[in-house]
């Protein structure tokens, strides 16, 4: 499926570390948000409040997980969860074309 | 209004300059199409195929249309029309949020 239809977007997009990561939020009729977004090359760190998956579009990057000690990589069809709570630092490799799913257990 | 509603949007990103400018692209019912984006500071050109209204969301650019001598400034609030099968320059002076629309006259 290449779009999401009958959604909301907010129209004001997500800014992260002076613009090299930035998302746009939409919202489901069932009440579920997700956003999509993209990552330039770099080294971030994001804390979570719920439960999300991360699913790599385009582009590569590495993960490692709070209470881990090496980094995973993933790439275009392939995403990793993040628990609620929590954190993880991620190396984008190239740009990189994200969806990110939200999930409020 | 803060948000579109009852869109379809495309999950992919469209990524200009190295990512330095992204946009996602929604769909309206009414086969309207917009896109929202983030520009980073930096000086880019744009060509059009359709008629374009850039309005800016946040943030600070000047435009130069081609036959034009003058930079003129926008921010937040503001916008500004590309005819169809044209082009402008712009200098982005600060991460700038901007929503696109499209016109098939």
């Amino acid at each position: 499926m290449s779009q999401f239809d009958n959604v909301s977007v907010l129209k004001k997009a997500s800014v992260y570390f002076d613009g090299k990561v930035i998302s746009h939020t939409i919202l489901f009729a069932g009440g579920e948000k997700k956003t999509l977004g993209v990552m330039l090359p770099g080294e971030y760190r994001f804390g979570t409040e719920q439960r999300e998956n991360m699913a790599i579009q385009s582009g590569q990057v590495e993960v490692r997980m709070p209470d881990a000690a090496a980094w995973v990589a993933y790439k275009a069809g392939e995403s990793f969860d993040v628990p609620a709570n929590s954190s993880f630092n991620i190396r984008v490799l190239e740009v990189t074309d994200y969806c990110c799913a939200y999930f409020a257990d």
